[in-house]
């Protein structure tokens, strides 16, 4: 037996309970999973590399065959450059999923090696992504539930919104 | 490092490079891959399922770590039988991709601890399918390409079919 | 203000917790709602008509604005009928969605003044349909959570099936 | 300049106004346009081929660069029969679009020499089908403006129904 | 019975045909509809918000149970403070689906008193939106039949670009 | 037999292989088929108007029937000054289906004598964009296979990253 080496990239613009839940089922099935921040100059993040690096550390650091990193670049260069079999990446049923396999596509073209699996992201976080909650954190909205407790206020700091939340969601 | 054993269910009526396309990539990524032939006593198969065993084993005998085998049940009792932690589907571009899904979410409440993972079918096999299979063979058309070159002959001798293939597609 | 009426049709063979979700919601914005089984002569159902009328008046109980009833038929018919000015139908994320658009279009050719109005459902139920829950059923598989509580046994002994549910889902 | 041959296959069971759409425009574009009454030996059709046939006959008349046809087998050996270099299908929006897809890559690599192009049905026709005709007919509801005006008569005729068209649609 | 408010919110930048259908169907069912321009500080309208509420206006001014509002942030906020139990959502069979339904679903999280109902587009406007007016107005573009008539002029007053209707579409 | 014309229109930003195979086969079809670069002022384009058709004439110079040629406006506007009856549109199975369609019913709108016809993108160019050329090459990716290789230097002069081809594709 090899050990299996899975990547899990993302923009993690900020992470969501959803990526939580893929990050946690991933963990159980390779041996080692790498979740990494790619970093895209094309893309204005609201989060900065460093914050976004640090909230994944905060969640994940019980996990301890889960390690955090970042990336610019081709993402299968970097899969090979971490010795990595497999790209993990999460589905929604409500999702953008032709551009996903077209992306799984073209790293298949480019490195054949490499191989991209999805996960069904769990159904009660289908209509989740870093999207809106941003979305819903600039107008003041609730975001329990959407993200993890312990990243809840660092999320909140970026809005200068009041917070809304009269139930607990 | 614990051993990571997955599943490939399906129909395999018949078997088509589709299929040996993820078995192949699939026998990569996981330690112990089976590959198991799904009886539905309410479909009606043109090939039984010992003509289905035979022709996966046929050309599956040079992998080591892969099996064949055959069930009747639900798909996550055999996963917990054999101990899988995965169950693998293939996702054509052009697919059941909202069957797939919903297969996927229902196995995962009727057992959490099994996982199921896409993976995209290459993109050269994308138009193809056991159905498409039978139907090029019934009216005589060519299969050459579309199944296991080994495998030519037996799914041909089921169609009574004038044999016609031109050229090698 | 005139009172509003809407129909919410279905094979219902059987109802499930999908099922119940539209109708609870949908009670709260129509003054009346008829939930009406739509016999379909051409579709073999497991459950009878007297059987699943009696499901859903077991479950629906203790709405004091929805009705129960049958119909065959053309549905715009029968909603001209009752004096109906909206039909509701549930969309699942993942969902028979362009079956529906069809239906909806085709029932506004035929009658404009009934008026197709569609719910999302609950994220929690979108892998669920009747036809999941007869196939786990039929295996023996848990339906606890699938299905409302109340008619577990009366759904569980079409099936014949030894009941397997080692935990509450 | 070669003379250009288009195919038009379909099951035509009944004819549609979605369909008349279809073979207007595309006469237009091909010096030569045959609609062709495929036969599928394991699909039951309401109307026999020669009522198709009839159908067809009647209402393409007046069209001197189209003629009707039937056929039994694979498309592209039809085509290539006719010397025939392009097949045309009509997607729906509300369409069986993968299906329609799988179909032309898959005739493509059975003769790359026959092209399939498509048609995007007329807006006002993407809820029609042939189904839908059928069922609509067959609970006595009403067809005007979904078959062509001259069909109406022959195409009630099988479903025994009292005709209800309180109105022209 | 309890009178029975929706919201109707959109950019109606500018108002289509398309919208005109949604709000005329939409107010035969609700007691009170209202309809609400949406100021997103992130979107680069080319009309203003008093445009927008004057074409509005301009139109709907026959329609006593219609009201026209406009408003910014969270919807279900707004809703809450209209006492709407309906939020309307067109679906063009063409359409932004996934995103209404993952809007609808961050909604029924953030306030589940409120509910999503999407009516469907008329399919002789399922091409249509406010970005395809646009584009082909700025191009010089008819866009008789695409807009109300009254605001026809209005609307086109913005492209500076020569009016081009050979014929009334 | 009148001389049927069709139109390829496209960003070609830059021409890609999936391009040349549309513009391959559509040439086999019509009589004369026009290339036809898009210029959009609201679109930043990597490669000039000139560089663009300066890519389709070296590719195209053995294509008898093919003309290359560039236009800014009304789609259908240009397919009527070009006394063009079709305009054709390549489809990815894994595509902006939608898009096309919208854009192709309101061509037809807009003037009811072009047809827009789809051919499918062949199955091995699936996942292929000119925007995945840009990212592949802005990383400095190998696009040999991706682009024809007449191009492979010219393209890459854009980008000012290190060739790194490791292995033919």
């Amino acid at each position: 037996m090899t050990q299996k080496t899975a990547i899990y990239p993302g923009s993690f613009d900020p992470v969501t309970n959803g990526h939580l839940d893929i990050i946690d089922r991933g963990s159980k099935i390779f041996d080692r999973l790498i979740v990494t921040v790619l970093e895209n100059p094309r893309k204005n993040a609201v989060f900065s590399t460093k914050e976004r690096l640090d909230m994944l550390k905060l969640i994940l650091e019980d996990y301890t065959n889960v390690e955090v990193d970042y990336y610019q670049g081709l993402l299968v260069d970097y899969a090979e450059q971490k010795k990595a079999q497999v790209i993990i990446k999460g589905l929604r049923a409500i999702s953008d999923f032709e551009y996903e396999f077209q992306m799984a596509m073209i790293n298949h073209k480019l490195n054949p090696s490499v191989e991209t699996m999805f996960m069904m992201t769990n159904s009660k976080f289908s209509y989740l992504s870093s999207s809106i909650v941003k979305e819903v954190a600039s107008y003041g909205g609730c975001i329990q539930g959407l993200v993890p407790d312990s990243l809840y206020d660092l999320i909140l700091s970026k809005f200068q919104a009041d917070i809304k939340c009269d139930t607990i969601l």
